[in-house]
């Protein structure tokens, strides 16, 4: 039986320690192909390059046996060049994202340059799933995520996503004997509160820096942040299509005007 | 009465004609307020800078009596900017973004920095319009969309949007007579069949530089696509949950695990 190909980006770039993480259990698992980010592409959510060239260069970071590249571009020009240039006529089994350093719950998703190139592979119709631990830290400790990890690409490539196509898993930062498991759940409807440092540069001139807190106002039991909370792993079934059907019945009187 | 305060950016940047042409139109309904890029930012999505400090310089590009200012970030910076930098304590009464020089169909407003944009404005509460014309030209004719970006500003301050919060607006490139009205309808699932330019720069190294086409397999009556085809303005409501929520069920085994 041929392994499944697994395609592995993320946003931390080539270097973090996540995406190591990750390819050590895709490798027990099917036969990995890397292609990151060269340098860190965290926020950049589903940005691609139009007016700049690509560069991308095979590389040895993971040893001579696995087959790797770096990309100048962001997390969704990485799946991209992936698709269209280095994998050609391949088509890989599951695409997976991270692992994260750092938190990418609820709107997170938005901004998520782990969770955007996810989201482009399952676009071009590859299961996809984006994971992140949430530990900022450099340093973070990986190990207790990977037998968790290990589980859900299995059942994917087993069973597929359904009408997702698209998972975003979170993971808390806990002692392996700590994690209850994984909880299904809802994106929470909480965002940021945001603040900019201000300050002045060696010439005088004035700069912004972007900084904030997290602010949760979703008190539903079933959301991701509340998953994490208790202990849990999140997994929210994302989609594309951003169409509020909802809303369209109420605007239909816009079509009167 | 005090007029309506209307926060207006883009991401063509402050020097294309599409955001001349919204400066316009909203000068009429109410107190302008521009934050644009200082360079193009198409296809930067929801990016933001997390590890680059901010511009922000007062402009008089519309003239003396127009508050405008240019910044060094994308679109969503420009926007968590202009709530918490520019405006401080003001609430806009609305956002509009636009009028881009091209189209942001279907899956096109998770790369597009006018609709991410909007997008950030809605998150923050504030109702948000993207408006884009199907005329990728600098000298694209903004002239018929006018009158139609007029009314749906109106009925937006007038109705509020409901429970989407934001719009997304794209325009057929044709003449006023022949542009048959607002169309509300949900976002074809559409996509881009990419192509990568392959060549090599001036030192021999190889670059790629990505290309494609639009591909429309979504033959539903009721999409934006057809919509604009048929003649119409499509307006389509979006939201930023991306839960699949009809995925959740069938994932639930997941838990057992």
């Amino acid at each position: 039986m041929t392994k499944p190909l697994i395609l592995i980006t993320n946003d931390d770039g080539l270097f973090a320690p996540g995406i190591k993480a990750l390819i050590e259990v895709v490798k027990e698992i099917g036969t990995p192909i890397i292609v990151a980010p060269d340098s860190p592409q965290s926020g950049k959510g589903h940005a691609i390059s139009i007016h700049e060239p690509l560069r991308l260069n095979k590389v040895t970071t993971f040893g001579e046996d696995i087959e790797a590249y770096e990309c100048s571009g962001t997390p969704v020009d990485c799946v991209k060049l992936a698709r269209n240039v280095v994998l050609k006529g391949r088509i890989p089994d599951l695409c997976v994202s991270g692992v994260n350093h750092g938190s990418n719950v609820a709107i997170n998703i938005l901004y998520s340059g782990t969770m955007s190139a996810a989201m482009e592979a399952s676009l071009e119709g590859v299961d996809a799933i984006g994971f992140s631990l949430l530990d900022f830290s450099f340093e973070a400790d990986f190990e207790p995520s990977k037998p968790f990890i290990k589980k859900i690409i299995e059942y994917t490539l087993k069973n597929g996503l359904g009408e997702s196509k698209l998972l975003n898993v979170n993971i808390p930062k806990l002692p392996l004997a700590d994690i209850k498991g994984f909880k299904v759940c809802r994106q929470a409807n909480a965002g940021w509160k945001e603040d900019f440092l201000e300050n002045k540069d060696p010439l005088g001139k004035p700069y912004y820096w972007m900084s904030g807190e997290f602010v949760n106002n979703d008190s539903g039991p079933d959301t991701d942040v509340q998953a994490l909370e208790d202990g849990y792993i999140s997994v929210v079934p994302c989609q594309h299509d951003l169409t509020a059907y909802k809303a369209i019945k109420e605007l239909k009187n816009l079509e009167e005007m």
